[in-house]
Parts: C-alpha cells; structure tokens; sequence
C-alpha cells in the first residue's frame, strides 16, 4: 500500500509538472534534514502570483514573495523535522483550487554534510569539456541548443562531452589526477562562443551537447570510484543574456542595471580600496564581465538564495567533491560572503576555491577565510581557498631570467613565498603553471622541456594544491595573444580519427611521452609524500639563480634544488644543515638514483632535482 | 653661596673629568623629570670595573653591569623625584676613594616632552651637509679625523657643514620647507668614504668637519625660528669600524660577529617570512651592511640602551624635531620596537621615519606602528612613519609609459594607493620622487621638467608627507649606475667661487628657475591648504592615461588632475560629480586661472593641474 501510494505521488508529479500554470519548479526537489532547513521554493508560470499557495503534510509556509513580474512566486518552506517524503502545493484562485504542484524531500546520502573535499593532498586537473573529448558524437548539437557543432571554428562547439571525460578517467588517474575540474557543463545557450560555458542559461541542467544530468551522475560516481573528487566550476556573478529567467527578469534588480548593459572596469582593488571613487566600486561590481553576461545582483536576497540553494543542490544531487567559483571577487562582496558560508555551514568540509585573479598578494590573502587583511575592514569572505596568481605570473618568465638582478630568476619565484603568512591558510592555495584563460607554459617557453619540469616539479612540491591545465603534461602549446581558442585545442585523441592519440603511451609522440611520463612520475610520488603536502617549509634565498628548499613533517624531509642556470652549477650542503641534520643521502624520486649530501651535490643545466631525505 | 658652589662644582667637573681613569662618560649628562626615570650611564677608562662605585645626593644606584672588557662599567641610577642638580660619583679600591666624577641633570626645556613634530602639514627637505654648502672653509679637514677635504675627489670630503646651513635656511623658507632631514652629522672617522656620515665613530659628537656641537644647537634654533622643525638621521643598525667603542668592545656580544665580519644578504623579507631558513635570517638581521660597518647587537639589553639614551639625548639636547631612521628594517626586530618606544614613550607625538626600502606594500605596512599586518606576528614596530618606496617606484617610470598595457602609465601610479588600507596611518607616509640612496629623477627623465611637474605635483597632493632631496626643486641630475658620488654632487652656489649660484633667483639659470619656481609655488600653496594635508582622498581609475583624484576637508575640496599623455586630453567632468557636487570652477594654484568644471577640462600634453574647487 505505501509502495502504490508512492508510485500513485510519481504520477502526479509527472502530471502536474507539465500543468500550463507552472513551467518551472526549483529546486525540482531537495532533501530532509539540511543544516538549513528554510528552502525557498520558486515557482514559474504565467501570472501564478495571483494564486494563493498552500502545502500539504502539515509543512509550514514561512513566507511567499512576490515580485514585480507575476509569473514568479517564492515560497519559503520549513523542513525542520520532515522526514524525507512527497508533499503538494496547492494553488488556489478565490479559495477555489486551481492546480496542484507535488514535491519531495529525499534522503541524503550518508556522511554527505560531512564529505570529504579536494585538499593539499589532491592534484587537481582542469577540463574544458567541449575541447577534451568527444565520447558520444550524437550530442554535438541538439535541437534546444542554438550553436550547432562544428570542429572547424576555432571558437565554435567542438563536440567534447561528458562521456568523453568518463572515457578517459583512467588517464587521469594514470597521471595522477585525484580532483577534477570541468568548466561548465550547465547549459549555455549562446549563439557563438559557448563551448566555455560561463555564460549559463539553466542553471539546473546539463547543457545536452555535454549529456544529460545523469550523465553527470555517472561521471561523478565514475570519477569516485577511481578516487577522483569532482568539482564544478560554479558562476555566481552572472547568466548568460539568453538564460530564461534574464529574458523574463522576476524584477528589474534581479541583475544589475544601468539601465540595461554597463562594463565592468575588472579593477577589484576598488573591492577594499577605502578611496576609490563611489563610481569605480560600483562598475567593478556591478558592471557585466562582458555584454553577453548579464550581471546578477546577489544583494537582493531572492537572487543569493536562488545561487546559494542551486549550488548546495548540485553538491547533493551530484555528489560534488569541491567548487571553483568563477571571478570571485567581481561579485558583491557582502553577499559572496553570505553563500560561501551557506554552503560551508552544509558542509564544513567542503572546498570552494575562487577565482581572486590579482597581482599582489595581500589583495589575494584578503579573500581567504579568517583573513587578518580582510578584517582590516571587518570582512571575512569564507572562501576556504585563492589562487596563486602571482606563482603563476613569476613562474611564467623566470626561468628565462639570470639573477643579475636584484628580483630576477629564481629569486622571483622564492620572493612570491616570503608573503606567505599573509594567507590564513596557505595549505589551501591553488598552486599553476597555466589555466584555461592564461598563456600556454609551454608557448611562452617555447616547448622547451626542462622549464616544464623546473615548474611542474616545483608546484609539486611546494605549499599548496597543485593544478594543471589539460594537455599540459603532453606539452600542448597554444598563444594566448591569438586568441582564446589557441589555448583551448583539442585534446589529441579525443575525436575519433584523430591521428595522434595522446591518451595512451603508444599513441602518443616521443616528445609527449617525456612531458607525461616526467608529469605523471612527479604526482604518482607526491601522493605518498605527506612531507610535500602538509609540511612545513624552509626556503633558502637562491644563490646563483639556485633555489633550494625543503619540506619536513614527522621525520619525513623532502629537499628539492632548482637549478635555473644554463651550466652546470654544484650547491655546496653545508648552509643547509638545519634541515639536512644527520640525513646523508637523498634519493631522486625521479630517476630513483641515491645522492650524497656530505659535501656538494652537482646540478645539470636548467634542471630540478627531488630528493627524499635518508 | 648657593651660586659659589655651583660654580665649584663646575670645576670639579673640568677637572675630574679628565682624571685618567675615566676617559668617558655616556651620556655626558642627563635631565630631570624624564618619563623613564631610569639612566644608565657609562664610565670608560683603564681598568675601571675593579672600582667600587657610589653616588652622592642620595641618589639610589639600582644596578651595576660590568663586562668582559674591565675598561667598562655601567650603573643605573633612579632618578625618580630627583631635581636638576649636580652630583658626584665615586669610585673606591678596597675602601680608599680613587677618584670622583661629577654628573649632572638639567632642567629641560618647558614642553620638551610633548613637543610637535613633522607630520602630514609639512615638507621635508633632504641635504647630504657634505655637498649643500661650505660655510666655514677653516673646518673641511681636522686633526682628528683620518679623511683630509678634498673637493676634487668625487668620493671625498668637499667642506659642506652646518654654517653653510645655517647660511642658507633663507632659501629653504623660500622654497616651501618646514623639516630638514641631513643625513648624519656625528663623527664619522672612516679613512675615505666618510662624507655620507653612516659610519659613525662617534655618536654624541658632531664631525668635526661639520661644526661643534653647540653649531648643530645654532642650527636647530635658526631653524625653528624660520619655522623649520629639524629632523635627525639616526643609525642604530651598525656604526663604524673607526667607532672608539668597537676598536675596544666592551664585549664579544656588542656586535655581530661570526666571528669578525659577515655581509647581510640585505633580504629583508626574512625578518617576516615564517618559512625563510634560520640561517638566513640570522644573516640578513645580524649580516654586516658593509664590511666598514660592524653590525650592532641590540639585543643586548646595553646596546640597546645606549643606543637609546643616545638617542633621547640629541632630541633633548638639540631640541629635535624628529628622526629619520637609517636601515630600520635590517635591525634586530624586537629591539628596534623597543627603541622605538622608549623613545615616543618620552616623547608622544614624536616623529620617527624608518627607512624600509621594501617593494611591497603590505611588507612596508608591516612595520608601521599598530600595523595589523605586524599584528599577524604579534609585533608590533611603534614606528610612526614609513617610506613610500613603492610610490617611488612607480614615479620612476611611469612617466614614460602609456595605458596600452593593464598596469602602466598613471595606473601603476593609481595602483600604488589602491594599498592604502594596509597602512594603520596612511598620512603618516613619507612620498618622494628620490633620495640619496636612488637613481636622480632628471637624469632619468633626462631632465624634463615637464614630468617634473607631474610627480612634485603629485607628491604635493597625495597622502603623507613630502619629501624633497637637495637639488631636485633645481632640476639636479645624476647617475646613480655611476656610483653615489654622481647623485650627491655639490649643490652650485655652496662653495664660495661656484660660477652657478642656486641659492638666488638672479644666481640661478633660465631652466633652474623654471624648476625651482613651480616646486616653491606648489609647497608654499600647500602650506595653506588642509586638504591635501590631512583631507580624504578620492582616486578615479585612470583612464586614457589621465588621473584624476580629490582631496577633501570640511568643505575644502582639492581637484588634480594629470594628463600623462603627449597630446592634449578632454576629461569629462560628469564622471567626478560625487567630489564635484556644486562647485562650478577651480582655481588652479600655479596660475590662480578659474577653470570652469561645468563639461570638460581641457589638458595641456604631460601636465598636472591642481585646482581648490569654488
């Protein structure tokens, strides 16, 4: 009998989702017994504010807003002691019903509120999915979506997918990848361009040229299963101009309006900047990333409720291991502030690292949780995790650079570590040598193998999560001054036909294969070094362009050498007996190979060496 | 009766004072009524610490220090409740009185402890006394310093001294300047090299080829009556191998050694970087600044508190208007905050600008008083006053660039203030566009007074207080890749049969005048003007390469704008209308011309304008 009367609710659920009065429910559904237990419920139909709403099962209504279009009503529910269980909204027009609208509460997962999340310990990987590969050709277009698939624009829908990620797992987990990274895979129905994905027009549903939201189930689960967290690539500060909603705004404010389109001049120092001009703040904040990206105001509650309940119903309904968060700090500071802690009150675990893209590193530390920078002005943003932005813009030109110069070379890269206890939290940075909206490493340095290893080596071994960009460890280049597309390529291998397969050892060139097998040999190692992970570090000033610097927990001592000089170069041990101590070898974790530390150890040219202390 | 014994005790004085026993005592003399009632004086002579001393008067001997170096002995005296009088010392060998020595505390001077300082409403004016101006020609070499006057050396003595000061404080008043900063006057008996003054052999004397001491007391009362507050250069990091006390340490202890000499590595950053290697800490703090200069060790608490005292003496015996602070960043860290201190614990609202020659701001921050960058650390440095070197920085170059580029041009300069929130007192900052430590701005900009008058405009109008360095206000070059000498040469007009005299209108050229003219004009205007002293800064994000900021005060508004292109520029007012509000003109202070703010302000290629708003 239970069981007939949940079938019995299914079909009124299918029912009542296609009534001509509401188009649209969401969340489509949540679960019992969150750490919030309010959920504003919105309710999309033609002119459904007239309606009066009532819920069944004895669930208290809270509050309902309305807004200025009538075709939205927000209804605020209490879960508090609701078991998990269906339940129905109904409408009543003159206290006659009019329609029906059921709901359901599921189960969570257990331990979900607890769930672990990406950390220092984890190598995360970052895909554009449309340029990664293409695992169902079927989906390349659909009929809901505007920009059709075709492989020959550089900037158009390149047909990579959601399958073509789970086809492709065990590459990563050959590579040693333990977190994954997608762009967007919500819809995006731009007419040119999407393939990024940042400018989303439903923000509840796969976009169907990646799959549907069980593929990304299934993906998850696949991803799990090989150890693999999954984290989304969650935009908070706009839509795209064709999401639903912007084309019927539930009220003018609903985005940020001047009226209409007004740039944002992306100066976010104007962010704590207690003198910058009212005018300045106000277009960094409110301005649009571009003219296609309608600008959210999450200072009107419906807005940061809506983003903040759509970003915890992702993390459930698909069992995320993480969040980036896409230009963090253009959004409104007060209210990111709010949904970082919404959704860290869920899940105290939970990592969210946002993109802070600046050049300075107090502005960076400003944005970390518990930052004495941001308390300065009495702010605290929540954000367990920042970017490190100026690694990546010292790592870009350093190994080009001699030391005859007070800031140059290796010194470059060890003054970006001398600012570290700016950062609450400097374990949780993450740590790049590229990313998709940056020069390709491997363009600036013109493919030369042995900067690739001195920078990867390095953002193994330092403090922080260390990320790579897909098609780095293959040594993919690409210019960034030609364009975006240039360094969003195709994977190779990842469309059928493709002559270079560099998903496997066989298909994959000579030179790929130096790039891989160095890539993966450094992340397969750093999983079993607590030392690079957690430890404390010491970091020598660079003598010589040499950088030398060491990694110690619980006995465990990693010493790595960087040597950026064109020549051999031999580092004499003694300046480091505070950390060497009574250790007498290391042994390379590369090549495997024992070297002594009594006296000297030789550094060929332009090179890095890790050595785990014995 | 009362005036005989005064005048007996003067001279027992004279006489025991050059006793053989005791060839010094430090500090010569002291003052009654001080906040710190606590002296500790130091006796020198041959085998002085077999002495048993006592003191007369009553006076309470809280504690005596002896050394390894028996030449030594330091006794601390009470002086709470004590009056300005005279006193007698006396040193006894098993019972029998050896001999005596005389002290004496003074009066002070009414107000001394509360006295004013140099702050925002000022301009501080830089001399190197060994280039500006021979007063005296009798005094360029003496008997007992080692570096006879030699003009023709670019290195050497040239015969600059406290008269040739004193003479032209006329010119000073013309030009605008309320504080003088010379770099050290005290004996400095280094065999060559000694005109710069910072290694000091001894610290309460004037060099004698400055003058006496009773000049540097002419000096500072000339000075104060043309309204001129004069401001010390103190060195506590190190003093000069010539100093008497290191050619006889009181003990290993009293300086760096390692042994002997060891070099910083002058990475200052390792004083804050909670990863840097202990080893390189200790070299960048206790390092040597150059072998010439034994590093001192103020962590022994009688280093620190002679260093103190000293240093309390000169503002008390000289009437001193404040310090400027030599290498602060390189001293013991919590010493130098102790130092600091004591000494505005002396004296509240005494100024003391510390040299921290950092690139960043948050590490400049760091070490101003009440920093809550510091605070991360638990330190806390009680330095007023900081240098803007990043201003200076950015000054340096972005006159020749354009906005083509994110961060270039007036942006690098608008970025520089984009920071300000880190500083606990951002008018507490010291701006300028050179000392005498960096590259000359004319000969970088290849003497274009047009950029000239950009950057003194700015600093002028910007927050803090200015700085100028002798000769820039006459377009003085100098290339520092030359070496110091070239940006330290002698200031025409100084030395009698100069053929270019600096000092008068009709002395100088067509193009000093020129240079002269509109920095004299911009710092007696702000002299009036408590906007840009004291008022709330507004910066607009340059755009076009065109900066526009505002400062306000209680109903004075200040408007500057700077047009660093080479061609004419429009600016839109309607941008500026939150500072605008209902002014309708400004007057622009250089050529007292209304400009009026109802459209647009027509710019003149690479100018400033600087308009009180009506």
């Amino acid at each position: 009998m239970k069981f007939l009367s949940k079938i019995y609710v299914l079909f009124l659920c299918v029912t009542f989702s296609v009534a001509a009065q509401i188009d649209k429910v969401e969340p489509p559904f949540w679960w019992s017994n969150m750490h919030n237990p309010e959920l504003q419920i919105m309710f999309y139909g033609k002119n459904i504010a007239r309606y009066e709403a009532s819920v069944s099962n004895n669930i208290t209504i809270k509050n309902v807003v309305k807004t200025e279009n009538p075709n939205y009503i927000f209804i605020t529910i209490d879960t508090k002691d609701i078991p998990a269980s269906d339940f129905v909204f109904t409408f009543k027009d003159k206290n006659k019903v009019a329609f029906k609208q059921p709901y359901t509460l599921k189960n969570r997962n257990a331990n979900s509120a607890q769930r672990k999340s990406y950390d220092a310990s984890d190598m995360m990987y970052l895909i554009m999915p449309d340029r990664f590969a293409n695992g169902n050709p079927d989906n390349d277009s659909s009929k809901w979506t505007l920009e059709k698939g075709n492989r020959n624009l550089p900037n158009g829908r390149h047909g990579g997918d959601i399958e073509g990620i789970i086809n492709h797992l065990d590459y990563l987990q050959e590579l040693g990848v333990t977190a994954l990274w997608n762009t967007p895979l919500s819809e995006d129905n731009d007419p040119q361009g999407s393939y990024h994905g940042y400018a989303q027009s439903d923000v509840y549903k796969i976009d169907p040229r990646y799959g549907t939201n069980e593929d990304y189930l299934r993906l998850s689960a696949a991803a799990k299963n090989k150890g693999i967290k999954l984290v989304m690539d969650y935009v908070t500060n706009h839509w795209g101009a064709e999401h639903w909603m912007i084309k019927d705004l539930p009220s003018y404010d609903w985005i940020h309006q001047f009226p209409g389109y007004g740039q944002t001049n992306y100066r976010m120092t104007t962010q704590f900047d207690t003198n910058a001009a009212a005018i300045d703040a106000k277009y960094c904040m409110d301005g649009w990333f571009v003219k296609s990206m309608p600008d959210l105001n999450q200072s009107n509650p419906l807005v940061l409720n809506y983003l903040t309940q759509n970003a915890i119903w992702w993390i459930e309904y698909a069992d995320l291991g993480g969040f980036r968060v896409d230009t963090y700090s253009y959004n409104d500071k007060t209210a990111i502030a709010k949904w970082t802690k919404a959704i860290t009150d869920e899940y105290p675990n939970f990592n969210i690292a946002g993109e802070v893209w600046m050049h300075d590193q107090a502005q960076m530390a400003y944005w970390q949780k518990d930052s004495k920078i941001g308390a300065i002005q009495n702010y605290n943003s929540h954000l367990p995790t920042v970017m490190d932005f100026t690694l990546h813009d010292a790592l870009g030109v350093a190994f080009n650079e001699n030391d005859a110069q007070w800031d140059k070379g290796m010194i470059r890269i060890y003054e970006n570590f001398t600012n570290d206890f700016l950062y609450p939290n400097i374990n949780s940075i993450l740590t790049f040598i590229e990313n998709h909206d940056t020069a390709r490493f491997n363009h600036s340095y013109k493919n030369d193998l042995s900067k690739y290893k001195m920078a990867i080596g390095l953002i193994a071994t330092v403090r922080g999560i260390p990320q790579l960009y897909y098609g780095s460890e293959i040594g993919m280049a690409g210019d960034k001054d030609k364009g975006d597309a240039d360094i969003r390529q195709d994977f190779p291998g990842g469309w059928k036909g493709d002559t270079n397969n560099a998903f496997t050892k066989a298909g994959r060139t000579a030179a790929q294969n130096k790039y891989f097998d160095f890539t993966a040999k450094v992340f397969q190692w750093r999983k079993t070094s607590k030392a690079v992970q957690y430890g404390k570090t010491t970091n020598y000033i660079p003598e010589n362009n040499v950088f030398v610097y060491f990694r110690t927990i619980e006995g465990e001592t990693v010493m790595v050498l960087i040597n950026n000089n064109a020549t051999q170069q031999t580092v004499a041990t003694d300046r480091f007996k505070e950390n060497i101590g009574s250790f007498t070898k290391g042994e390379d974790v590369i090549s495997k190979q024992a070297i002594g530390l009594q006296k000297e150890i030789k550094m060929e040219p332009k090179s890095i060496l890790i050595l785990e202390l014995q």
